[in-house]
Order: C-alpha cells, then structure tokens, then sequence
C-alpha cells in the first residue's frame, strides 16, 4: 500500500505531466499529416543510428533484472535484441504509410430545414498507456497515439525504466526536429507504483487508459480506474461445431484455432460439439490435438466418446475449466445437444471476446451471429483470426470486450472519437 | 447520507432488479421488430384506454406534492395533462415508425485472407435511467430503450412514485401482450435515495447510466458512478462572428441562437465578436437584444463601443460570468482580436456542447470546424439546431459532451453498440 504522501506525490507528478500532455494535444490534434508521418519515419532511422545508446542503456535493465532474479522470460520480453529494433522500425514505417485518420468527414447529409450534418474524426486527446517491460510498447504505442492525433503519456515496468527513457528521449527528438510538440510522448521517469493509481484516476488531463499487460494487471487497475479504459481481461474463446457442419472444414479450423499458437487472447480455450455429429467430428479431431500434445479436458459424454475409441488419457473438465484461459496446448470439450446449449453455454462461460460456429446451415449462422454477444463473432473460420491487421484495421493497439466505444480489435479509429459538425447557409429553428 | 443497512439494503434491491433485467435483456436483444413496434403501438392505445386511472395516480402525486409545498414550476413538470398524454402517444408512435437499429451490418468487407469482416449493430444491455419528477420520461425512455433492444430500468423522482407506478404497469401489460418479457422495463417502486446509488455502481448488470435532469443531479451522479454514463453538464455554447461574416446572415442567426428559447442547453450563452467587424455588427445585434429584453454582460471593449452608440445599461462581464450558462435572458459578448482568440475562449470557457462560427472564409471555415473541440461544431447557423431530431435520428434521448461512444446528439444508435461478424469459408490463420 502506498502511503498518503506518496500517493500526493503521485498525483502531483501526474498533474505536471497531464497539463504538459493536455497542452501538447491542442496542437497535435490538428498538426498535418505530414510531420507526423514524417516523425515517425525520422524515429525509424534515429532507432537504428542509436542502435548502440539504446543497447546499453537495456542492458542496464538485463544486468539489474538478473541480479534481481527476474525469470528468464522475463528478461527475454525486456531485450531489445535486433529482431525487435528491426520489428520497431517496420512497425513505424508501416504505421506511417496507413491512411490519415483525423479530419475525415463521415455521413454529412442535408437536413428538411437546409442544414448539412456530418461527423468528423477527431483525437481522443489524451491517452495514457500502461504497460509491463516490454519496451517495444513505448515505440509501438506512441507510434499509434502520434498518427492519431494524441498526445501519450507512457508508464512502463519499472525494470524497464533504462531502456524507456533512452527511447523517449529518442521519441522527443523526433518529434522536435518535426516542429512537433515535444509534451507528444512523455515518458514517466518515476518508478513510484502510485504513479499508476494517480494516472488513472486522473479524468482532468487523461482521456483514456489503455492498459497493455496480463490479466493479473489489468485486473488490479478495473478496480480502481475512474478514467474510460480500452481492454480486454480474457480471451475465453469458444468453437462451436453444429450439427451441420462441413466435417473435413471443421477439423481443419478447429485445429488452427487450438494449435497454430497457443498463447494469444484470441486462440480458442473451449471446443463445443453438437451430440448428432460428435460420434463422426470427435475423434479424428481428438487425434489431431493429441497428436500435437494437446491435453484434452473433457465433459462425461464427450468422454465417453472418446474413451469407446481408445483415448484414455482424457481428464475431466470441472466448472472452473469452463472459465479458464489456459493460454497453453490444453483443451476443453464438451458434447451439447442442442444449438441453445451451445449459445448458452458461451454466453455464460465466455469472455465476450471472440467466438465461432462451424456450420452449413443459414439459420444456425444467423441465429449464431445474432445471439452470442462478443466483441467477434465468427462462421466457418478460426478464431485466431480476431486482429486488427485481418480485419483490415491497418493496425492494433488492443482488443476491448468492453460494449462502449471500441469494441473487438482496436485500430486508429479507435483512438479518435467523431464529432458533429453542422453546415449551414444561414438558417434558424424554427 | 445514507446507512449502512440503507446502503445494503439498496444494493440488494438493485442487484434483484439488475438480474431481472439482465435475462430480460437476453431474449429483447434477437425479438422480432414487429413485436418491438407492436408493443409501442398498444401503448399508446392504452395510455388512452388507462387514462382515468393515470390521471388518478398523477392527482394523488399533485396533492402530496402540494402539501410538501413543492413549487408550481415543479408541479407543473410533474402533472400529467392531456398535452402531456398527447404528447407521449404521439413520441410512441414516432418511435414505432423508425427504422430498426438491431441487427443492422455495418462495412461489410472481404480481407486478404479471404474472409468477409463487418459489423452488426446490438443493443447495449440494461440500462439504467435516473430522472426527475417528470413522469413523461418514464414513458419516452422506456420506448426508446425497448425499440434499441434493451431492457431498461427506471428510476424516476420520488414525488413521481404513483404516476411512474401507474405508467409502469401499462408498460408491462403491452409487453406481455407482445410477448416480450415484462421486465424489459422495470420502474422502481423503492423511493430511498440509496437506491440511485446503489444504480450507478452496479457494473455487474448495468451497462450504461443515462440521467435526465438538472446540472446538479447529474454532478452528483458523476463524482459516484463506476456505470458508465451518457451525459451532458453544462450547454455553454459561443457563437463568433468573424471579421469575414455577413452581417445580415450574422444578426439574424445570432438573435436566433439567444432568443428562439432560453432555457435549452444549445442556446446561446456567449457572443464573440471579431474587432474588425465590431462596430458594424454590434450596435444592431444590441438592439435587437435589447428590444427583445436580454440583458448585456460585456468586457470591456464591447462596453465601450455599444456605451459609444447609446447604450447605457450594458452590465460588466465577469470571469464568472464567461464560464455561465445562464439559461435566461441573459447574454455575455466579448471583442476578441482574432480567430485564435475566439477559439482559445471557446475551448477554455466552453462546455463542448455546440458551438458556431458565422464566417464567409472558406480558411476560417475550416480551422474553426477542425480546432474547436466541443461535440458539435457549426458554421452560419444557429446552436439551436443541436438536436437529435433537427440532425435527422429520428428521436434524442440526450445530448452527450463526451468523447468516448455517443458524442452530440445520442439517438438510437448511442444506445447501441457493434460487435465484429466474421464470415469465413475455412480459411486459416497462416
């Protein structure tokens, strides 16, 4: 717990930051297009000729995080190896070659009393990004924040705290040499944790917070956030197999969502099979899992099932299995009769993240589309496919399985909000 | 303050509420259009047929209101008249006759990888409505909530309770008869003032908080609530007119703004006037004012030049004064040298509402459109346009000053969301 004066020291260094962060916004939110691509470009060079400045300063962090007894895999998140300098890089040049998101003109349509209406795409403002020590983030995140039009407050890990500083200062000479303004990116110096408490409860100067991290993370700060988060807590996501389905279909995208990786949010956790197709779907897509190690963790039926055709290491699923990310290669199945089980049994157990059926039946689809309430719903494909990069966004600072605001995978538009504007030749209510 | 036991007890009423509302929500969230308008449509029918009973319920308030010595502004808003009445059949079936915003699929879009991405629009949830002792409410809220898919919970001023009771019923009746479940709308019988924040901190089954009422209601509700909100507090709402305006379009629509009506949020409460075309605008627009009976708040260089033309009872303006939405006759007029001047005050003095420029530059036209950061922005037209119905949605459940989901006018759409759909042919991820 921290103290009272640490927590008024916290919200003092966020006051500071936050006025400095809400100034810079004003003119960033109508700064061309030009000088903040032109920014990010610059960042992509400035990456690679301080290449050796950014180098040491994470191994500053390395020596530290080694000494403190960090995990290995710990550590290897806060590397800054070359393969994540070259990833930084294209992800700056590939976010500045994306289409400019602010001042766009949406639905401007005249009015019975003369008037054009239209909405216009404008910056959120201020965005504060809170994130574990992964200091891609800072490049990635204040790359997003930039093309949109935002100005970004970064709080790394502080085990990262080396590394992040060498970068924002990288950051706001990009910006500077741009004629942008430098308050763009601020970097929090202060490993203080109270710092975290104070930015987001901060709604005077921070319009929203995008927390990047673990669950264990982003639950703490939902507890205690007053101001607007874009997130999402679980991927609990679920494939139905109806009895309709196309069988050679099926195996191959319920493999692809289980096994082609295993631990992003959107891979699927939980298997539903409708009992009329089960008999002929389960076991060949149990031999698939199996064989590539995938522990299977069973309802009785789907069990049985499996077990008649020489699976006997098959667990049983219990309650808490139905709720779990396993985020590794385990699986839970279950046998429902019906297509309302189905739906009831992912509007119950899931996370409203990312959820599909395999079906050839149109009512199924469109029933399945309508009823299950998740940020994707999916027919015929797999769910690894929730992404801002194949959805088309261009881009991706997060996944929300929140219903205001953004919801599902959240590009630029995300970041901007709309705002009316009105044309008018002189006219008056009446 | 409230008890403890008042706390708990509260909690318990709303957390049984929320859950009823929340399975309601369910089956309202995929019902049929028809029984949706159906239901809207029988409701008008009997509000007529239930009249007697409602007007009872209604004198039974007015005498207790009477009693407590409640003023006759206040009675007056909480009587149900035949205006009233008329009043609320008509919205009813107005809002049966919109098109239906459930279900609708938004960008519908083939990616690279072959599959088809869009979106599909859907109710919200549950949401919950706070309100003052205007009984009409109850029944405009209920309709739009119903038409939008979602299950609503109404919580009205206690001075209400009889009429809201009375209303609720018939509301329940028409659905029942529409076969939609009856707590799809639930008006709270309970008048403890807990309730309200037991309400807005029920995350669990409340998805949005919408008030309606004065500033001071709603900033209470503001500092407690963990519900997201959809609100608006303040309409200080500027018009500037630039050195390049046309002084004809200009007075005419500056009268509008101030005078059509006082007391609405999107009037105007502040008059900006470029120097350079001061002299030539301001003494007429004064006199317009001034026969009208608005009084005049000016600094001090708009003073002096109207005091310079004849006018001697002009008013000072205050700091004070320039952050007041005075909801009255009253009017504050400033002279500033520039176009950065005009949106410097506006955005520091404003309340993002709606504010207007009235110009002939095409530059300014669009400087002031991009800079002003308020929810609607306007150029050569009066501030009283800012309304759902004048922006072609049909219907308004409010006016929203943020920037997160609804901004500006909030019509059926801000009381819904869109999730992703996903249509695949078994494509995989690579």
């Amino acid at each position: 717990m921290a103290t009272k004066e640490e927590i008024d020291r916290a919200q003092h260094v966020i006051e500071e930051v936050g006025l400095f962060a809400r100034e810079a916004s004003k003119s960033l939110a109508t700064a061309a297009s030009s000088a903040k691509n032109n920014t990010l470009i610059l960042l992509a060079k400035l990456l690679e000729e301080n290449k050796d400045a950014i180098k040491a300063a994470n191994e500053l962090d390395l020596q530290k995080g080694a000494e403190k007894g960090l995990s290995a895999a710990f550590l290897d998140r806060l590397r800054i190896s070359d393969k994540v300098l070259k990833q930084m890089q294209d992800g700056l040049i590939q976010i500045a070659s994306l289409p400019e998101p602010v001042g766009q003109i949406l639905n401007l349509r005249p009015q019975p009393s003369g008037i054009q209406v239209g909405q216009m795409r404008v910056p959120l403002g201020v965005i504060g990004i809170i994130y574990e020590s992964r200091p891609n983030v800072t490049i990635d995140a204040a790359a997003l924040c930039l093309k949109s039009g935002n100005a970004v407050i970064l709080r790394g890990g502080s085990d990262a705290l080396n590394s992040n500083q060498e970068l924002g200062k990288i950051l706001q000479r990009a910006l500077i040499e741009n004629g942008l303004p430098e308050n763009a990116v601020q970097v929090i110096k202060d490993p203080d944790r109270a710092i975290v408490g104070a930015m987001i409860t901060c709604r005077k100067y921070i319009d929203v917070i995008v927390p990047r991290g673990g669950k264990s993370l982003i639950s703490r700060l939902m507890n205690e956030a007053t101001v607007p988060m874009i997130k999402h807590l679980d991927g609990i996501c679920h494939t139905y197999v109806d009895s309709s389905a196309d069988l050679e279909l099926a195996w191959k995208v319920c493999d692809n969502a289980k096994t082609q990786r295993y631990s992003p949010c959107n891979t699927m956790e939980t298997l539903l099979v409708n009992a009329k197709c089960a008999e002929a779907f389960l076991p060949k897509m149990a031999k698939i899992y199996t064989d590539k190690g995938v522990e299977l963790r069973c309802d009785p039926a789907a069990k049985k099932l499996l077990e008649n055709h020489g699976f006997y290491n098959i667990k049983d699923a219990t309650e808490e299995d139905w709720y779990t990310e396993y985020l590794a290669p385990i699986l839970s199945i279950k046998i429902v009769d019906t297509f309302d089980d189905a739906v009831n049994h992912i509007n119950k157990y899931g996370s409203k993240h990312t959820d599909a059926i395999i079906t050839q039946d149109l009512s199924s689809e469109w029933r399945f589309l309508r009823e299950v309430d998740s940020s994707s719903v999916m027919v015929n494909t797999s769910t690894r496919f929730a992404d801002g990069f194949e959805y088309g966004l261009g881009a991706e600072i997060g996944i929300s399985n929140d219903k205001l605001h953004a919801r599902g995978p959240v590009g630029l538009d995300g970041l901007t909000s709309v705002k009316y504007i009105v044309l008018g030749h002189g006219e008056i209510r009446q």
